[in-house]
């Protein structure tokens, strides 16, 4: 983890390792490592080593190293199955370089909340020890979270620094019709090494979780990298349902990063955490090109709001089922303690004879 | 256009172009254009060229000839990106041949509506320049609309000049066992030369949008195009929610024809228009083998109906997941004047390097 | 059928074709066979031997034969067409061995009722005439029905004979964390050859349709069949909507299995039945990797209930559509007497040149 994003992280491998401890779980792995399997002492090894870094490096991560050993040409035994996919559990979260969708500073011009973004060409580090070209709003996957108020002036200048045109959707937002971002619709195209600025009002009635991605060429642009959260708080808080704490999810499916959390594949997602009793408030984006159902283990979710739009009827569910271009907030009790996986249930984005990768987190409940 | 269609556009493209000025957008495109760029006069050409013609043919559209010029095998620039994607844009609504989903007209034989359909092979253009082989109704993808009233009886007549045997499954209607268009169960198939006639009473209660397709070998006969909206309208009108102008918006997603929208491809696709202050009804269905999530931008849908039966609760959203076999009727309150993208937000289905595509239309609002 | 089997049946295929002449259909096949088609001749003499035989053998598959006469390298005759697939219509519901989905036995433990469980490798007939690997729960596909109610203390012995380890999850319960069924995060995998022991109480307001299948190696051991429903029934029955009759249909799409209803391609699934003015329910769960959207046709189903839980507004419609991992309870008034096709709406998933095939079966109304 670099210090630049220290501070964002919830829970740090360390800390998800003692409150395994705290739920009974944490000595499960080593007690079933048998005897002589070369493979496992290697990766326990590494995972040992690793819990005692700060700073990890990609060819460091017991995941990988697993995978390089048990070549995937050669079938695997079970117990060597067992070792990778211990090693890939033990590993989390795996330590990458960068983390996405951290909160966008404004600055005020008169009553104009003010926020800048650049376009550009990254490396980004998908999975662990997985680095790979990504397109990218100030240098990170997802971009930025711009956070505002209903009834806020805003004003969004973006750079862009990528070899080609581009263009922002605000997706969800009612603004003018020339805010809109659709090039040679409502707008030209911003073209390689140039700024463009879009300011709107944010309508009242309008709250709720939205995002904002590029309209250009977008199948690519987008999978790559070009989006992020766009939440609107309520100007009256009273009006939409209460919670404790809140996260926001959002899936991609991009040829380059593969299956993704917030730019992220298992391990080196980020587990969500409460503590019991805390009710939860899960944003769920979508900016793939796949629809994933998201399962949480343990207790259900109430949607309770799509695309923004509080649901006149509240409904519980355990899979909730996201399409590209939907939100949806649901709120979870945090009423049963332990650590709960939290996964897409198209079981190949998240699953395999390695054990599990893509897009799979926890929920992490503290007594 | 041909001048058997023409009346039924309720948006040409000369008229497009004027209402894109009154809310000025129209010159967003032209004042673009770089200079010095071949490919981008050339399309400029066509494109002034055709907005001046009643009938254009498929080698004067301007997206196929911005596509032919820039090689596919040749990285292009970002300027020539530009300009692929603004001659599409600036061709739509591009016109093609013949239109499907037209009102089909009946006789009355005694209290019996006698509506006729004859299936065949044709030649349908589902994108501007790009003329197949379809199997249709009446010669148009989709097939003519049929639409009546609870309560009324409906006699539909098939007359099957496909190479192979058919049936017609009326989907969603109630109809008694024996009219319900499965081959060896409900029927025998409708043989290539013969005709077979249909008739049942369209049940009170069963108002809403619903659909009429091949139900033999359908994965192909449907996605072919044998398929077509069947609204019946409700014998009292206050039952369901007031709209002031309507649009039926059918989904496919074919091998032959590709992604389209009532039987076109963008650009080739048609507007849909309201004025300010009204209520749009649209109504979705999905004929095709893939889930679309459909994202109207600029504002909110309210879902009021599923598969034709109204909702006890409708809801907002902006992204609405239709998969096959699925009608959602939607209202849109027409508050924001503008050009507003409506497309597939499974991005791949609607946008490329060389600009949009597929399923993809606007909305658009006049003040 | 087996005779272990016999009892499950609802509807032989002696009975079925006793039913549709009852409705008036059966008829329709044999006067459609046009003379001098060998093909035809051929199956009918198979389907009529078959209807005269407890136990088929896979070789004198009506729909088989028909396939293996004509060859999918030769293009058919449009009558060709038809008898294959009138072939496979006469042949349903074919008769293959072995039945998923039975009712699991359970022995009482003082207060705990104890269901057994065997994972191993079998031979599964997933459709008439292919029999292939399996991964299975007390060898069915889909794993035995586990049924208890609300606050019943229960305790699952699972015994592993798959030559991989494997861990069961409780899809929808909830359980202790430590009962959740997850590799390395919950508990260790249980490995090949040894045993391992759930036990948790049925929470009161878990009620529902929920699941259990494996948590290991997952996209492969579920899709290969380790699967099954886990039905919690209400303590007081009168807080859930009452009916006369149920189904459960679960969903899969594996690469071995191909697209199946409870362990079954058509024409190898089973009708759903009932008596004119019942209400049925159908307890929908997908354990595929795909979304499939379950059209019913003649009449609209309720729906009451998502992943178990209520909905606090039921609604209407004919096509649902079901993601992995959701299930979705709803309830038809059985209304219109007759043979009504019940299938996936990804036509793709259930109708071929070769007539119908996978995700399909019908729901029979008598009188």
């Amino acid at each position: 983890m670099t210090s630049t994003n220290e501070g964002h992280h919830d829970v740090t491998r360390r800390r998800f390792m003692s409150i395994a401890g705290l739920v009974g779980i944490g000595a499960v792995g080593t007690a079933l490592v048998p005897d002589g399997v070369r493979i496992e002492r290697q990766t326990s090894a590494n995972a040992e080593a690793m819990a005692g870094m700060d700073t990890a490096t990609a060819s460091a991560n017991p995941t990988v190293a697993a995978a390089q050993t048990a070549s995937e040409d050669v079938p695997m035994t079970a117990d060597q199955m067992d070792a990778i996919h211990e090693a890939g559990i033990k590993s989390f979260p795996a330590v990458t370089k960068g983390e996405g969708g951290v909160p966008l500073k404004y600055e005020m011009d008169g009553e104009v909340k003010v926020f800048r973004l650049t376009s550009s060409v990254i490396q980004w580090e998908f999975d662990a020890g997985k680095t790979t070209e990504a397109w990218a709003y100030n240098g990170i996957v997802p971009g930025p979270e711009i956070r505002a108020t209903e009834g806020d002036r805003v004003r969004i200048i973006l750079e862009n620094q990528l070899p080609e045109s581009t263009a922002i959707h605000w997706h969800g937002l009612i603004v003018p019709n020339d805010q809109d971002g659709v090039p040679f619709i409502t707008q030209p195209p911003i073209k390689s090494g140039t700024t463009y600025t879009y300011e709107f009002t944010l309508r009242e009635g309008n709250a709720g979780s939205h995002m904002y991605h590029s309209h250009m060429n977008s199948a690519k642009q987008v999978t790559m990298g070009l989006l992020g959260a766009f939440i609107v708080e309520p100007k009256d808080v009273s009006t939409r349902p209460a919670f404790d704490r809140e996260y926001t999810v959002i899936l991609n499916d991009g040829p380059i990063g593969g299956f993704s959390l917030n730019g992220k594949s298992f391990p080196a997602t980020k587990p969500l955490t409460a503590k019991k009793g805390e009710k939860v408030l899960i944003r769920y984006m979508n900016e793939g090109l796949m629809i994933h159902p998201m399962h949480l283990h343990g207790m259900p979710q109430t949607v309770i709001a799509h695309d923004g739009w509080l649901l006149p009827q509240p409904y519980k569910c355990d899979t909730i089922n996201i399409a590209p271009g939907q939100r949806f907030e649901a709120i979870v009790d945090a009423t049963e303690v332990g650590i709960w996986a939290f996964h897409c249930h198209i079981l190949s984005h998240a699953e395999s004879d390695r054990g599990m990768f893509g897009m799979v987190t926890v929920l992490v409940i503290e007594a």
